[in-house]
């Protein structure tokens, strides 16, 4: 797909850690598209990414940048400003770590510095990143400034852990400062609330291929793929989408907006006619 | 704007009364990006506006069409394939009309006759249109199907009368028939709930000019043009989204998630204010 | 339990039509708790049911009324207001029918005389009645307005049919009403969204028992039962709760902010395994 | 009021400074209702404010603790559950904090530091807590934890700054650890998003004066008060409300569901008009 959508914007892509991550997809797409923009990542995440490849191939500079360090999110604008010879028209945020679930705490039984570090790194690091972009004035005018979510912020899914209170914590952010950048600078800012997705920093959650089979089965029109993430941030970078801000957006095959879907249900009375027919003989042994 | 994004797509655009018309609007950047389509409206629509203009201009034919009518949608879906020699990518529902608004009939003061056509018209209508293409199978994998809607139907806007009850039970079909439509033809469909618009519709409503201003000031980004919410619908219509399905968008300049803007609370502490610091005065007249 | 909430306050009860109906409990509570009220059903719930004991029980008077006749709903409020002696303080509103799901017509093959017929027992009832009560200015100020709904108005659950349209259409009345009656009458008005409830009603609902059993799992509490509506409902009738309006509040177990819960992603799991496994040997049948 | 709805019931409630705090009507409140409890806040809340008045009055203890201290809670559970003679049933957090409130800082211009220490203070604290309760196994079965929030954290309200972030952590939290505390220990969890109130605490805020004044004309019913708060947070403590979990309850008058009142739109277009009409004067003068 080509469409000249972003030709001749300038944009910021955090967190392509390798060919699965989604912002590795937006910044190919951007690239297609006719964008121009510098790429950053943790040095951590660097070391252990493929990000030189991807730059190679859509002619972008990588930019190491820890997100809750001040001063590399004010060198990373500053260079990427001078890179890129102008504001900036669009910036991707695709951040997010719990320490906690790493090393495998319960949500109940949380390590709170751990905590802390997965708020500071998920969820105030997008409050860094526009405070500097905003002091800055950075950003043209009908800019587009996208965060990626997940539905965990407005429901429960038990195995997300602290990283449900970080996104719901970013999306406030995105709410927060996308009134100021709007009426101050005429930017807008949304979160796109993506399907599960097969990333490498998401295959580490337990049972997490069970969850995006249930996910699959649950969305009318399936889980949404990294790329068409990627699709639908370009979308919101573009032109087409200038008075949409303050906005959560669910990109998701329809899944925010199910009770329960008949392919879940059936899965569930399979399993329910088993219980009610074996009960009797549970009784029996008795 | 040109960018190709609905080359070779074929559609259905209800509610173009005149060039004020966010449908209007709509179709002529549908026609700008590439794409086929008839245009449609009820015969007493037909009569009051300047559609045949719009259909010269963007080389369509005009298909009259009550919404409420089974044979008229199916006469028109009929047509509409074979005109444009294949099954449908797109529909456009913008239809409303209450006649408790237009006789000045209060919200708690409703002649429910009134009602009923109103909800028919308004809300039962995008039903009738989603049956009509579900069961002709008229709808290519990935088409997409977006109705326009108003926050009223979330929110109370007392001008608003029974539109905001249509446009709940608007939304509620979006869903409903959304998640057929999406496990049975891979459709997506979604509602735009757009700003108060100055259309030849909107300007009907007692006040509608002063509430935009009203509008204008509560949003961060000021009210969505006619010409925005098509330049957002078209992106719903692309395949950039085609994993959105089952949402109300809003397309506000930010309004929905606001509480209270600096603009709209300056404006009313000077009034508060002067109340304030008047009321002593009263007091000493008495 | 008794805690006298509801001493010396007058109340009409809707929908009350056998010992299983939440409206049953609900009389039962208000009684308990000193409440004087009238029963009113539709005259053909009345034959069904058996209204007659609940009224000997509680010492009411039963008035037949049909919701859809203003004429009935006028003399109802009448004779309530002469019976109980004064103006009402609550009044519950549990009526909901939809012809389609009766006849067994798929969401998408409606007959829309009989969505007609639905929504206007099920959802436009709500508005008749309030507004008979509002032009009548039968309510004592700081009464008390409740109707039952469900989450279908919110989320898809694909065999709730035209019940999930008519309910957000209630819902919306709720709202839009309920601004003229808190603004003018200091009256509030509220919808309570109960979990799947095994009353008579419901068992009509093809495969009941199992979403029942797929609720309960998915609640960290369980399922909310009659008995426990009537409870909450007491408390929105007593004056605890006086300035809490237009709301739409989920009596449920938790399940309306549910993802997934362990309970049920372990029973998806387990049919998801043996899929998984199966698929091999599938693949060798081939 | 008196129903005794909490007899023989135990609590612990946070927060109370003095009279005019929410958490302080709450105490009143629950001792006329038949509760017994412990009074906790921070030790510098504890010299700024008059709680010992409330001990007298209400026969409790006051125990100090430091929300964000583990240990503190830890000991204050302990001593409670001693103090008490057994398991709690309800528990009230309302506490909340904001140190660049207080310094003047501006939301885009946040000192990090101390946006760490309000989240700390405001929302974590209430994770924190709940884990202490929840790993003590100090709660008993269909007990009742309530949060109070405020509803920036849904929509913006430019001055309430990183406390509308705050309130969104906090309100996740509810959820997640709800869930939980659900499952296991058949405890419910809720938060109420309360009108603005006129506290000691409240009263802090930048012309919140004029916004209380603001709320009361949106709201239908206007302003909740501070008693009006304590008895709805009785009604969610007593068995009336068993089944309620995971929500966020707004207690507002109606405020949570207007787009605007008649009321605000009239204060607006008083300005509106003479805007209008001022206009051409201010031509004439250039």
């Amino acid at each position: 797909m080509m469409y000249n959508l972003l030709k001749g914007k300038k944009g910021i892509i955090f967190g392509a850690l390798d060919s699965k991550s989604i912002a590795w997809k937006v910044a190919e797409r951007a690239h297609e598209e006719g964008a121009k923009f510098v790429l950053t990542n943790a040095p951590v995440a660097l070391r252990l990414g493929t990000i030189s490849e991807l730059a190679e191939k859509t002619g972008s500079i990588v930019i190491p940048a820890d997100a809750t360090s001040m001063m590399d999110l004010e060198e990373l604008v500053d260079k990427a400003v001078e890179e890129l010879g102008g504001k900036i028209d669009f910036v991707l945020h695709s951040i997010g770590m719990s320490v906690n679930v790493r090393r495998g705490n319960h949500y109940t039984h949380q390590d709170y510095n751990f905590t802390k570090t997965g708020w500071d790194v998920s969820a105030l690091s997008f409050h860094r990143l526009m405070s500097v972009l905003y002091k800055k004035d950075a950003m043209n005018e009908w800019g587009s400034i996208v965060a990626l979510t997940y539905m965990a912020a407005q429901r429960v899914f038990p195995d997300y852990n602290d990283m449900a209170d970080n996104k719901a914590y970013l999306e406030s952010v995105a709410r927060s400062f996308g009134y100021f950048f709007g009426r101050d600078k005429k930017v807008r800012v949304n979160t796109i609330s993506q399907s599960p997705t097969p990333t490498t920093a998401g295959n580490g959650v337990k049972g997490f291929d069970g969850f995006i089979a249930y996910a699959e089965k649950m969305s009318p029109l399936g889980n949404a793929t990294a790329l068409e993430c990627a699709d639908y941030t370009i979308s919101l970078f573009s032109d087409l989408t200038k008075k949409v801000t303050l906005q959560n957006l669910f990109h998701d095959g329809g899944f925010s907006n199910m009770g329960v879907s008949t392919a879940i249900m059936d899965s569930f009375m399979e399993n329910y006619k088993e219980e009610t027919i074996d009960e009797p003989k549970k009784k029996d042994k008795k």
